[in-house]
């Protein structure tokens, strides 16, 4: 296994070695383990004297904004063509969006990731779903490459490593995980902005986002599933934009009993975004959300549905309530 | 300083040797640092075969009732005398509250903690401020006694360790921080507990108040300084205890553009807690507590004011406002 992974890796530097030109994608509503991924990884190829750019379908979030240099992200021009697109952090081409038609143009796709259902749809793909962020696995390369990691890489990698691990407090967290935090740190990584930044600048529309689910919540199920309705006139009023709402979710999964959390939003009339939560290692909502057509990770995952909103929501709680109730139910077992 | 930090470990575990009955207490309104690192202490004694007790004033949160093994924690009898008490976590001798009361007669007083402020009040005082947490100063202790630390020992310290730093996300959290985490891990912390229980399992009183601190926190000072009353009628009218509104003040501080937060509460009619936690790092908010006869961390403090609210809060949001004024101000260079 290891030796794959360093086989993987020898063969990534490889393809860099021989390319001039680079574009770094990531996916669609990117987070903090796939801006910091990919700047990260961008900042360490033009390191190496590459010519670089970034591209994503969505704009950055605003409390990632102070990791992206000026001019960096750049959409392609039309025609515009790079020797190597590396994507990070996306498990499926279908996650890249609309950056997918920028970059149909290249001699070699590389795919770095940590989702478990990755689809593999590189011409190299290196695909590690034990590590808990793809910042891990980038900072992972820039060491086995011996290159230079930078404050500025550093504070890249550390706010991919800490975002996709609730800062080094889900159970995912390996102790590798925490050495990588201590490393990135002594290369200077900025804990003081991140900190500050990603976790406790939330804008005013947000706060009002907030006290929009603290006071429209619902609990069903013996108060196990919890689920809240993000509807357009949710934005209107906050003033808040669907970035705004990341991490929403996470204050319903922190209820206790609860089981499940579900955040349905309404993207259009009757297009339904559903994000969902577990904190039971045996209940894996990746297995719900691809009912729905969609995927994720054990404990966070989601799915985009057609149809109508009663119907959608009396569907996804069902099964999240046949979840819930298989965990008490005897294995089966002989 | 890294001598003396040797050397008095070295005269604490001497004690240690020559005595048999320990009582191991902490600080009033005790928190995840307090316990973790009263209970990780406690346990790494009776593994070396001591007759421990731990004892506080206040109970122990909830959340926090895993890490405490039964019959542990036991207020001393009438009389009862021990041969060693040891504070863990806490500032000044005031602030071990009642439980100064029950161990006046004992051979000899440690004391192990990082505040700043700490009164020095015991025979034998180990206090390092550079470590963001007592939870580190006990691991240290554990490791430099080559004492064995249990999945339980590991649980609490991690405990400690993780609740200080804002799980691993403040400024203060240092590369061995990290390091420490990751031994903690491998020797067995509990990482999916702690995740559950702390940090993810709000009961629904204490989720009634967050919807009240949601609907009734003020801005002032161009939105710089924010506000809340936790009065008695939330706790009534939520159902939840003081201990539920730990931590509570972090959304108010985690609003942007806010600097300082402050949560007051009222304890009788007329004596008010103030809690208080600045984002910037030249805004130390003991300065300001101390105006008021308390103290606390450079971005975390408290005070117990009395007089009446109306002119307790004109008094502490003017100091607040100042505090944020001289940030402005040009430095009294030449």
């Amino acid at each position: 296994m290891n030796t794959n992974h360093i086989q993987i890796q020898d063969e990534i530097l490889e393809q860099i070695d021989q390319h001039e030109s680079f574009c770094v994608v990531g996916h669609i509503r990117p987070d903090g383990d796939c801006i910091g991924s990919q700047i990260g990884l961008a900042l360490a190829l033009k390191s190496q004297g590459k010519k670089v750019v970034c591209w994503n379908q969505d704009d950055v979030p605003s409390k990632l904004e102070f990791l992206v240099p000026n001019n960096l992200m750049q959409k392609p021009e039309p025609g515009q063509t790079f020797d190597c697109v590396i994507a990070t952090d996306c498990a499926s081409a279908d996650r890249l969006g609309e950056t997918g038609n920028c970059i149909g143009d290249r001699k070699i796709m590389i795919n770095i990731d940590h989702h478990t259902g990755n689809t593999r749809y590189g011409d190299l793909n290196w695909v590690n779903s034990k590590k808990p962020s793809t910042g891990e696995l980038i900072y992972d390369l820039c060491t086995h490459a011996n290159w230079e990691i930078s404050p500025a890489i550093a504070t890249c990698l550390f706010t991919a490593t800490s975002t996709d691990t609730g800062s080094f407090m889900y159970p995912t967290t390996k102790p590798e995980t925490y050495r990588t935090a201590a490393e990135l740190v002594e290369q200077g990584a900025n804990l003081s902005k991140v900190c500050e930044e990603v976790y406790q600048s939330y804008p005013l529309c947000r706060v009002r986002l907030m006290r929009l689910l603290f006071n429209n919540f619902k609990l069903t199920h013996e108060n196990q599933v919890a689920y809240f309705w993000l509807k357009k006139e949710h934005f209107t009023r906050s003033g808040a934009s669907h970035a705004d709402s990341e991490g929403l979710i996470d204050h319903l999964r922190d209820m206790d009993p609860v089981i499940i959390a579900c955040v349905f939003e309404e993207i259009e009339p009757e297009l339904i975004r559903i994000s969902l939560r577990s904190k039971n290692k045996r209940l894996l909502v990746n297995k719900i959300a691809s009912q729905f057509g969609g995927g994720g990770h054990h404990a966070a995952a989601g799915a985009r549905i057609q149809g109508k909103p009663a119907t959608i929501q009396r569907k996804v709680i069902k099964a999240c309530r046949e979840a819930v109730d298989a965990l008490s139910k005897p294995k089966n077992g002989k």
